[in-house]
């Protein structure tokens, strides 16, 4: 540990000895969440929210500019609406909260706080689509929902999340797969440039796929310890759920047809994300564009004489530019260092006497903690630039470790062995047969996170059964 | 009926006929909401939640502007923690949802559908607050909650709303207490400037103010058959919420000391406000601030050659100085200025072969109907200067008819006649005692809206009960 850790208190686990406890504490001590007094709940914290703030800005902004409406459907759902959609109720069923009492009165029909608003969207759409001058309807909401996790980790898996769900309905199966493909380029953008997350993209196997869904099509992202996160997912639904919901349309040629309906959500799981990607040993590394504070400028000796009033005047010409602030509070300048080091604020910018002589700051950046030193004058450009490059460079790494934690096997004894030698991603060919999945899943814990859009043929034989091969699948532990 | 109301099939109760019903049908043919599934709940649809939308954004500015941050607190809170405050339980618990079951298991505590997050903060500050340092604490959520309403009307009183709710922390209780009035400052701002709805801004009475508060400052505005509507509330906790959760601060002289505590909130129910407010026979009247379009082009004889391009070409000359939308759809032009007539787009363009020929369009208000023909090169300049002078006329016609509906009394008499031959706000001096106000309460309906903060001097005596006068008070019948 360097001389200027001195006296900061807070210690996290070391990442690669114990990375879930290592994860506990940078959620905690990087002021990202506090836990709610319900089990599995978590409570956002300025810094925290903050930051999914910048994500939810960014993405609906796209969202519109893709042609969507943000609506406001309700929290709540009546037993018997969740149960018309078979394959659905039995996927969410076992994992809802349900509210049975309002105010002193028994109800009469139980209510479900929504897991996920299909249904409702369904029962809007048959009283509300009636023409095909109606569609396509494109409807987006941001809200919370509720699932009754038995294990839960905040921002991972919560009992409460928040998220944004889009519920699309189409003329066409076409129109409606266009849409759904449109959506996952939408999130594979927003998790590459902005949180700087690589993903693989492509389509989840049949027992992978969503509850109700003709096929999900997936992001998936890897993890510092070689575990897999689904970060997005896109579903087309067909015509299931307008048939179980009579959602009907009368063409040009006056013919009623079912819709074609989609779905798609991304959660502040994405934080999650961005802290088991990026961080290290000293706590969070934050991407640019989504930092709620992209330099932190900290005054040294700030006592002296002059110090202070030439940080402030820094901070004020810095603030059209980038998103700055100054720590001028009575700690150390090592407490401080640690401090925004642990919140993973891209920039430290350290201004004392010396450097005001030489009419100079020295950044320091955080992901790599290279020292630069930067005439004043040259200040607002070296740090637009330097916060691009930081952006770029986290990309770029954390492409390159998803590389090195990626395996390609032609085995079963190559798969199983992959899993502790380097665990990752593992691509391997599969027959396509559900119960070889399932057969991998149980002896292995990996699971099939999907089909890659861009297939590569790495053998002729499913790396199971031998039988012939089908398919390109990547495969890894999940959370 | 003029002429160009032909080929509207829908139309809207008359307003001063049954305006219950007139504001249902606006709600509904307004495109601003429908009914959600479970009684007393509400979707909001595109044109609905952009308009809440601009509301929220300007709102949540102001609020980060005066140094809050947006935190996100869970939506379940356990029944001990919300019998902690014993005013608060009493006030809440007649109407809340209850959650009993998780999954298939009963739980074993019940948890309640947060009805307002007063208790959830408090939990959370008694572990995080401990030194002067920490203070002040100025936090705000964006939030859904749910108040088991028996009788609810969309936006107005519903089962579940959408508001925000400020909750901050501070040393003492003058600190406390400019925050609260700077909270009511900043909600008269927004009502007043943007949603230009003029407020009569108090104190509310011991027996009106929020369930644990010390005292609560209100905004009430005037609707157009009379009612009062409390457009946004701020609350001075004192320290009843720290004492019973044990939120305690060391100050810089060492002592242990209770942090003085405030709330704030607003909600979507200030949608209802604008409704009543402004809205007309033929609809919705929005003021240009909020409109989520601002100027409506419609072509009319659009399949005249050069019709349609002129009008791309003059939509694409505005996009980047209001808020315009082309309606180039293939309904006929007298249903389109019904339909944007009954959205209250604040200006609609007509733009015809003529027009087009003599190098102008004809500009018409929504809310005087007066037509304007301004040259096309002028039109940047003539709508943005037309939309202020319609959003300052909007604000005049309100404050008159405030003015025009609010009646002095000096007797009980007049104080029950004004009730119907001008309903609106009465002034009217009062004794202090709850007793005469709940007498005046259940004899004319008519409730205690604030003690207003510019006091006047009416008579000497308290209008129902003779007694010695100590404050003016607003009353009104109220939603």
């Amino acid at each position: 540990m360097s001389k200027k850790n001195k006296g900061f208190v807070q210690q996290i686990t070391d990442m690669d000895g114990d990375f879930a406890q290592w994860y506990t504490d940078v959620v905690k001590q990087a002021d990202l969440i506090d836990y709610g007094p319900v089990r599995g709940t978590m409570i956002m914290k300025p810094y925290g929210y903050a930051l999914w703030e910048h994500i939810r800005d960014v993405l609906d902004n796209r969202i519109k500019q893709t042609g969507h409406s943000n609506v406001q459907f309700p929290l709540f759902i009546p037993e018997s609406l969740l149960q018309k959609e078979k394959d659905h109720i039995e996927g969410f069923a076992p994992e809802v909260a349900w509210v049975t009492h309002g105010g002193s009165e028994e109800l009469h029909e139980r209510l479900v706080v929504r897991p996920t608003s299909e249904v409702l969207f369904c029962d809007y759409y048959a009283r509300n689509i009636h023409s095909y001058r109606d569609l396509p309807m494109l409807y987006n909401q941001w809200a919370n929902v509720v699932r009754w996790e038995k294990t839960t980790r905040p921002f991972l898996r919560s009992l409460e999340f928040q998220w944004q769900e889009g519920h699309t309905a189409h003329a066409t199966h076409e129109e409606a797969e266009i849409e759904t493909r449109q959506m996952l380029d939408v999130y594979t953008e927003i998790v590459e440039n902005q949180l700087a997350i690589p993903v693989i993209r492509g389509t989840k196997t049949e027992n992978e796929k969503f509850a109700g869904a003709v096929y999900t099509l997936t992001i998936e992202s890897l993890m510092h310890d070689g575990k897999a996160l689904q970060s997005g997912t896109s579903h087309h639904l067909g015509t299931g759920f307008a048939e179980s919901f009579n959602i009907t349309y009368l063409d040009e040629k006056g013919t009623q047809n079912h819709v074609h309906q989609t779905s798609w959500g991304i959660t502040t799981r994405l934080i999650g994300a961005l802290i088991m990607v990026h961080g290290d040993q000293s706590g969070l590394v934050l991407p640019p564009k989504v930092a709620p504070t992209q330099a932190i400028l900290i005054p040294i000796a700030q006592h002296k004489d002059g110090v202070l009033d030439k940080a402030r005047a820094i901070l004020h010409q810095l603030t059209p530019h980038i998103r700055i602030q100054l720590d001028d509070s009575d700690k150390t300048p090592g407490w401080k260092f640690n401090e925004h080091e642990m919140k993973g604020v891209p920039i430290r910018i350290e201004l004392g006497p010396k450097d005001i002589e030489k009419n100079q700051a020295v950044l320091v950046r955080r992901d790599t903690r290279e020292k630069i030193i930067v005439s004043l004058e040259a200040l607002p450009t070296a740090l637009t630039q330097l916060l691009e490059t930081i952006q770029s460079d986290l990309y770029q790494t954390a492409k390159e470790k998803q590389l090195a934690k990626t395996t390609s096997v032609s085995s079963f004894v190559e798969f199983a062995a992959s899993l502790t030698s380097n665990p990752g991603f593992i691509r391997a060919m599969w027959c396509g047969e559900t119960a070889c999945e399932k057969a991998i899943k149980e002896q292995t814990g990996a699971t099939a996170r999907c089909i890659p859009f861009e297939q590569a043929s790495l053998s002729e034989h499913c790396v199971y059964c031998g039988k012939e091969a089908q398919k390109e699948v990547y495969w890894a532990k999940a959370y």
